[in-house]
Formats: C-alpha cells, sequence, structure tokens
C-alpha cells in the first residue's frame, strides 16, 4: 500500500493524495460508508458504486460471530462476500469493548466477549485480529485498541492507551506472519487529553515490527461519542502534531459534514460514520443549504428533488413529496432512496474537497460551505 | 390504446402481442409488479426497469387515502410521482370491499369506507374511481367492483355480480366524459360458478357506453383466493369463452409460476401478483428448479448464486451464503436483493414465454418447465 501526497500546503494543512491499495485506488480526503455486518443498510454495491463509494468499512468483531471466517474463506474473502471489488477497512472490535461492556472482559491478553446473538464466548487478541483480517481478504485492517469511555476517570484512561500501545506493538510483530497486501493502521486514543494524544501518536509514529515494519497510516480513535467540537478540534490536533506527513490519517466514526470539512483542514485524510445512512433511515436528509426531516408536513406538497445541486439517482427521478410519501406510508423503499441521497452528498462533499484543495481554494471555499450547511436549522 | 394479437394459435391458444398505451408498448403476456402504496417494496424505478418490468400496477384506494388526488396531480400525476416512465395499471379499491370487510358499506351508488389510517369516511363510486384514474394519469384504469368471498353464498354472489355489471356500465358512461387516453377494463366476476362467469363476461363484452365506447380490455378477478387450481381452470376456461378475441385479458392477483404458464395456455395475456416481493420479503426464492427458503441452513456454506441460469443483479453479484447472512443479521439488504431476483424471474419467465409462443414451442416448453418447477419441495 502506497499513499500518495499530491499537495500538502503545509500551511493550511489540507493534503489530497491517493491510497494504492491491492483493491484499488482511493482518493483522499474520501468517506468510508458503513457496513458493519457486511452490508450498507439497503444498499446493493452496485448501487454503493453509482453514489461515488471507493472504500467500505465493515466490522471485524461483528463478522467474527455472523458468518464467522469460515464462510467468509469459502466465499474467497470479504470482498467477494459483499460483492465489492473495491478496498475494504476493517474496523477491529475495539469499539465493542465499549459499546458491549456488559459481556467483555479485558486482559492483557485481549478481550473476553459473550457474542451479543447468542451468549457464546468470543476470544479477540491482537494478533487474532490481524491474522482474521488477513485471513478474510480485508485491504486495510485496524489493530485492537483499548477504547474507554471519557467518564471513566484519567488513571483508567491512561491504562487504556498503554495497552493499546502494547497491542499496536503485538499487532505490528503479527502482521510480519501475514503473507497477504493488507495495510495495518496503528490507532491513536488518549482519551480527552491532548498530551496523552500527542504521547501516543509520537509511540505509535516510531513503533516497529519485529522485522522493522511500520504501520502503513494511523487512525484517530475514540471521538464523536460526547465531546464537544472544541475538544475534538485540541485532541485531533493534538495527534496530528505526531503523526508523520506521508502516511493516511483516518479520523474514526466522526461526523457531521461541517465536522469532516474542519477535520480535513486540520489535515485529516480518511472517514467514516454512520451519519448518513442512519439518519436516512430515520428520514434526515443533508442538503447543500442545511438538512431536512422529510417527514415535516411542509414536504408533502414540495414537488423540488431533495437536493437542486445533487446528481444522486433520488435526487434525479424522486421528489421531496414522494419520500415524504414514502415515510408516511413505511414503504421500505423509503430508507432506501434516501440512504442513497446521504451517501452520495457525503462522498459529493468529498470530492469537491479535493478538487478545491488541488486548485488551492479549500479554505476559502470551507467558510463559504461551513456558512451554508449551518443554515441547517431552518429547513428542519 | 391498440392491442396488437401477433400469432393467435388458436388451437393452444397462447397468444403474444402488444399493448400501445400512452405509457408506451408492453408486450404480452407480461407481469406487473405490485406497488400497492406507489411503490413496488424497496426497488427504485431504475431498478424495476433493469429487472425487466415494463407496466407497473398500483392501487387506487390506497392512492386516494395516501398521499391523496392534490398532491398525485400537483407532482404532474402518479407516473411522475412515482419516477416511472412506463404504463401504470391502477386497480380500483373492489379488492378492499374484501379484504376491508369490517370497515366498508356497500350500497347501489357506491362504496363507504373508513380509512384504515385515521377512520376519516372515504366514498368510492364507479364514477369517482373513472374520473380519480384519469385525473393521476393512470394509462389503464380497472372499473369498480364488488367482490365478495366464495363462502358467502349463491345469493350474495349473485347479487354481487349483478351490481358489477351495473356499475360496469356507469364507469363506460363516466369514461367518455376523461379526456385523457387512459385504457378502461371491465372485470369478469361470478365468484365459483363457471356459469356466472361466462354469463359476466358476455354481459361486459357486449356492453357499450352512452357513446358506444366498449372496454379496451378485461380482468378476471376474485381469483387467486382460496379455490383449487382444478376450479381456477375452468373459471378462467368460462369467462374466456365469452371474451373477445382481439382484446387483452388479464387474470388479477394470480399467482405462482406455474399458474402464470398454465393460464396463458388457456388465453390469458397479463398477470400482476403479490407473491415475487412478499416472498422475497420472507426469504423465499423462485428458481427454474423450484423454491428455496434462503433462512435454511443449508444455504449459509452455498457459494453459488440463487439460480445460475438467472441474469439479474443479485445473482450476478450474490451468493445464497451471503443472501443466508443477510437473512440471520435482519440487514435491510436481504429483502432489496432477493426481491430484485423474484421480480426478475417472473419477468424472465414472461419474456420466454412470449419467444416460445412466437416460435411455435410453448406446448412442449411449457409441459417440461412445469416439472422442473414442481421439483420445489426438493429444494426447501
Amino acid at each position: 500500500m502506497k499513499w500518495l501526497q499530491s499537495n500538502p500546503q503545509k500551511e493550511e494543512k489540507p493534503r489530497t493524495g491517493s491510497l494504492h491499495t491491492s483493491g484499488g485506488i482511493v482518493e483522499t480526503p474520501n468517506f468510508m460508508p458503513v457496513g458493519t455486518r457486511g452490508s450498507v443498510r439497503g444498499l446493493s454495491s452496485d448501487v454503493l458504486s453509482r453514489a461515488g463509494t471507493e472504500i467500505l468499512l465493515v466490522n471485524l468483531f461483528h463478522l467474527w460471530l455472523r458468518p464467522g471466517e469460515n464462510i467468509l474463506k469459502g466465499s474467497g474473502g470479504i470482498r467477494p462476500f459483499m460483492g465489492w471489488k473495491g478496498p475494504i477497512l476493517s474496523d477491529s472490535g475495539g469499539f465493542q469493548i465499549l459499546s458491549l461492556k456488559e459481556r467483555r472482559k479485558v486482559s492483557e491478553e485481549g478481550v473476553h466477549f459473550q457474542s451479543p446473538y447468542d451468549g457464546a464466548p468470543v476470544f479477540l487478541s491482537p494478533e487474532e485480529v490481524v491474522r482474521f483480517s488477513g485471513s478474510i481478504g480485508v485491504t486495510i485492517a485496524m489493530v485492537l485498541d483499548h477504547l474507554v469511555s471519557p467518564d471513566e476517570g484519567e488513571k483508567k484512561n491512561r491504562e487504556a492507551l498503554e495497552r493499546t500501545l502494547r497491542w499496536a506493538k503485538r499487532s505490528l510483530d503479527a502482521r510480519e506472519s501475514v503473507s497477504t497486501e493488507m495495510a495495518l493502521f496503528g490507532i491513536v486514543q488518549g482519551g480527552l487529553d491532548p498530551e496523552l494524544r500527542k504521547f501516543c501518536a509520537g509511540e505509535l509514529s516510531g513503533m516497529m515490527g519485529a522485522s522493522g515494519a511500520t504501520f502503513d497510516g494511523y487512525g484517530i480513535g475514540g471521538l464523536g461519542i460526547g465531546e464537544s467540537p472544541e475538544e475534538r478540534v485540541s485532541l485531533v490536533s493534538a495527534a496530528l502534531e505526531s503523526l508523520p506527513e506521508d502516511k493516511p490519517r483516518y479520523l474514526m466514526g466522526v461526523g457531521y459534514p461541517e465536522d469532516l470539512i474542519q477535520a480535513v483542514g486540520e489535515g485529516i485524510d480518511l472517514f467514516d460514520c454512520v451519519l448518513p445512512t442512519r439518519n436516512a433511515r430515520n428520514g434526515m436528509l443533508f442538503t447543500r443549504s442545511g438538512r431536512l426531516i422529510i417527514r415535516n408536513a411542509r414536504y408533502g406538497e414540495d414537488y423540488g428533488p431533495i437536493d437542486k445541486t445533487c446528481s444522486c439517482m433520488t435526487c434525479q427521478s424522486y421528489s421531496r413529496a414522494y419520500l415524504h410519501h414514502l415515510f408516511r406510508t413505511g414503504e421500505m423503499l423509503g430508507p432506501v432512496l434516501n440512504t442513497i441521497h446521504n451517501v452520495t452528498f457525503y462522498l459529493s462533499l468529498m470530492k469537491e474537497i479535493r478538487e478545491q484543495i488541488v486548485i488551492g481554494t479549500f479554505s476559502k471555499w470551507k467558510h463559504s460551505m461551513l456558512e451554508h450547511l449551518n443554515s441547517r436549522g431552518n429547513h428542519e
């Protein structure tokens, strides 16, 4: 895997580049639609491609439980299984240490989970995560990290960070025995403490496996779970200070369009978030002039598309009135069409960001776009 | 609207032809996916087209309630509203006389319903159905008929039939004041009595509006609700005996692939049915060698497509193992992909039927195909 940075523009920090992975080239900055259990809710791979998707995210913990390694291997890997020809990044299960708190026990060796499906025991270790990712043909694997909630206090946060670093080293070692071209990304933790974030990023940057391998990129994890926008900016900046300029940086699980634009300005290359897909299912749609809630009565007789500037299949063929009708009647096509729009919106935004960076007008564009997006209250 | 019959083959009864409607040409025999409330569950119009759909069915009663006439007219009609460029046939609400038995009162004038959404009163008359269909730009409108359950007895059946005929005459009269090119189909009722079916068909065939207009085609209604296959054959034959050869005949709400093949052999040109879509959502898939239930454990490690001979998007990109996984994890993409397959299956079958009729081998093909389809038990 190579990441080419075509236009560093150090003063403003935004970077464009491309990830050369075994599954194809991904231009950055870019956004990954979330397919936790091996599908982006309601969208076929064909529809995802047409929405502009270049790379997908899946969750290793969920795939481990269902369908499991045998079936993924029997299918020729996760990409043929999902009918997806492009690259796939797998999140490791670190997030589940937080979200399935009642069903897991963390030790130095790894994490013992109880399956949320049937209570069966599951053991994830840094080595197993790397091995499993390689075994199922993931393009970019995230290491297993120990994620704690900001309210667990300083001591727990520091312990988890130190464990995350020891696990990161074990992951690098384990990666050397995986024969595929898989890339491996370390994950910066450190909770709400900028100093710890900076320390963690520095440690990961200098980290080497037994045979000298380093990380191919870096995730910044544990954000988008309750910190304020100002806190996030300072935490991301602190991490970026100690990460190498020539490798991709991925802000995990964040966020709204305005958050993405902001983070690109700080130097982030890659994103994933459930917002465009989950909110679409609830009828919340993103537009260039703010968000709209399609169930609101005012859209019942609104014959225009969601967003006049959008080229997605939904906006090309359907009106707000139709989408309002689908929501009201509970028709499954509603979530499908809404998701197509929101995913296209995120991916078009990333494409526009890349174009703006290349022609050197990102900073100006950013201010104007943030103003438009912040008119969101008006629409709802 | 013209219906061209290219190859009557009277001895074997199958006919091919094409319906020339304001929305485009529909080759017959053909099948209409069901979009009761203005959407075929989970499928965009684009996906429907790629599955081979030429004409859709909607339900006037449901559209009357939601979104209602104003919004449909504001959208430029039902076709722009649904983003569907081809023709649309509307069922009238006669079926709801049966299915919403507790919420309606039939009089000579029409039917008083209570809305299943909010209890609001709704009045459908033969004239209102024709007017509403024209107003929202339906391509083919079915008249309002009075449908009764077979177990309501001979007297009720005969009364309903006679009312259906009086309503049919009023519909023809009303149609003369609709200015669009809309086609109007009469509906043969008569319950399980072949003599009544024949009588009704004869009456409808000779029926004329005040200015001499006749029906553009004929539906055979009230079937697919519990009669045996043998009963159905004799009822359909009885109706066809008295229907003109040169106009399309539409068997409403029927049925399994084998039922459609059988009915084409008797002289039916057009079908609709919820089976391919509803069963898809429950994980029942049609194949050339019988049906399969995707939740069954045996498909969990089956890496082949649903049907090797199928060219649908689902079969081109996904395995049975993947669809089994989607079913097990409750992912919305499962019903979507299953529906794409089943709809494509029905429409490919109709296409093959047309080809077999044209080259004169339908009868032989029919026997061999019915044998394959009847092996359905083996799969499940």
